[in-house]
């Protein structure tokens, strides 16, 4: 595998299907043609995660996988990328890093242009000395490091699994305009923990339906759909009732942001909600994620969704916590 | 869906064949049988929890789902479910507690017989409010609810994700004799990422090799084989290197359990690696659960190490949260 080892960089450009991965297909799956880049000083690792992205709905523009940093180092890397136009989202995972002051320089003026999602080996004395054994990389105290990714606006993620859920959310949604979160679910346990996630989120709100909003709704819904911030459509709840229920919040001036439950385990939901969460997926103006938990079903309909740019989660809390940091993420950009 | 309402019981029994969820099997998988019962207040949350089970290695005995508790409530259930011989662990999805003096009295009993893993609806205000609106339930103050579940040596998710991820565990794996865990990887990163979260988990310690495990494994692994904790078998790494790795290590004083990580994105990782260590797990005495991330490939490996009793993770900080719940639960059950 050499050119996922240290001293080589390993490259994949989808679009100009360079593709210099030694290893087979079957393997390691390759992601569709998008615009997140991926950087990675582990080889093993970035096809973990590579291959993970083949099975989300956003794509790759450009994969490096750098190892000890030998010729060309990880700033050096976020510099080309910056001005990148077909990099809008990068991802990375470093074990340490090469030269502190360059990577400041570059660190201050990236994540004002695009975001940076950044996962680093090493947080503990003991990941510490695996990550020096594993690149050579003096991890060093991961409170500095912190303490610089947060001061320039980096999307800290603490695992694999974090690392995507927010990705997906910063290359797919707009800019929000406030922090006012509302959900809408056709399970009320599901509502409840969504709601217990928001409640959790130190930069979130539940948003309140306006009076306006209140008047349509309640004119529209069948009456055992109680009109409040979480919006339970209940179990029968097909296509049309989503229709009615995004078409108003999406227009509501309290609503930011929404979070849209589909449970498909439900008598009511099938490819109808689907189809017209799509549909309005395309002209919408405000950040829209889904969770939908569950087997077969679920992960058919879930792709379907995905691959239209809407992003689905698998958990209350992963979809919280992303819409957390894309809030996050905007707030340093504009600088407040 | 009226078995799934407030004021009903929805009763699943695999092993009677009975099926009283009026869903339809190709929107909801039905879990195999086995030795999960399942206790729901929410019948939406229960029927995609099942759904999700029906992924699992694991199976399930019992589903019950309550609703609003108006003739049985979960105080009864659990009453029940503690003196059945088909249920090894319980999982309950609660948003209150109907009568506090009768849980707690069964709460001290249950837990000393088997585990309880619960996630709580209604953690925050805002959820409350949520719960409330759905289950009629006075959620109430969860730091009282959370007392009380760590008083009684209840294992706390916060997440549906968590929940099945510490009842795997809890199902499949031994009584673990200590607290320290050895990794075996075949990525540097992977390896890292997992000691970080051993490093963040206050209860667990990371393993040292005997003298003696040492001596073997220097002899017996090729050279590139650095021979410490994390062990990193390198990306060329097969069935027979993990099979050295696990036989020795299994016999180590010093390892208290196991986690092995296998990405079968690297060129040396196929269905010999799952027979090795499928194998092993028929006569490990000590917990062993596997750390395998990716896409269709891993998937495909991932679920015959399920089918044969052998945990799997798709994320380094799961897995080792799993094993903190499994210590952690073990010392309450012997009064430490």
């Amino acid at each position: 595998m050499p050119m996922l080892g240290p001293n080589c960089l390993g490259v994949m450009d989808p679009r100009s299907r360079i593709d210099t991965m030694f290893l087979p297909t079957y393997k390691l799956s390759r992601p569709n043609v998008g615009y997140v880049s991926f950087v990675s000083q582990s080889g093993a690792v970035g096809s973990t995660i590579l291959d993970l992205i083949a099975g989300e709905g956003f794509g790759l523009s450009k994969f490096i996988s750098y190892g000890n940093a030998a010729y060309v180092d990880e700033s050096d890397i976020l510099e080309y990328l910056m001005d990148d136009d077909d990099t809008k989202v990068i991802i990375m995972y470093i074990e340490g890093i090469k030269d502190g002051k360059k990577f400041i320089d570059v660190a201050k003026r990236i994540t004002k242009k695009k975001p940076v999602v950044i996962l680093k080996g090493g947080r503990t004395a003991l990941g510490q000395a695996a990550a020096h054994s594993h690149t050579a990389s003096l991890a060093g105290d991961y409170e500095v490091y912190e303490g610089v990714f947060e001061q320039f606006g980096f999307t800290i993620a603490n695992d694999i699994t974090d690392l995507l859920y927010y990705t997906k959310a910063l290359v797919s949604e707009p800019e929000p305009k406030g922090n006012r979160i509302a959900i809408i679910t056709n399970g009320g346990g599901a509502g409840v923990l969504t709601t217990d996630a928001v409640g959790s989120a130190s930069n979130l709100k539940m948003a309140e339906l306006s009076p306006q909003s209140k008047t349509i709704l309640s004119k529209s819904m069948p009456p055992l759909v109680n009109i409040r911030i979480p919006l339970d459509l209940a179990g029968d709840a097909g296509g049309d009732r989503y229709e009615t229920a995004v078409s108003v919040l999406k227009d509501d001036k309290n609503v930011d942001m929404l979070i849209v439950i589909t449970l498909f385990q439900t008598p009511g939901a099938d490819s109808s909600v689907v189809a017209k969460l799509v549909h309005f997926k395309e002209y919408m103006d405000k950040p829209m994620i889904v969770i939908s938990i569950g087997a077969e079903y679920t992960s058919v309909h879930a792709s379907m969704m995905e691959s239209a740019g809407l992003p689905v989660y698998d958990s209350p809390s992963a979809a919280v916590r992303s819409l957390s940091e894309l809030f996050k993420y905007y707030q340093y950009k504009n600088g407040k």
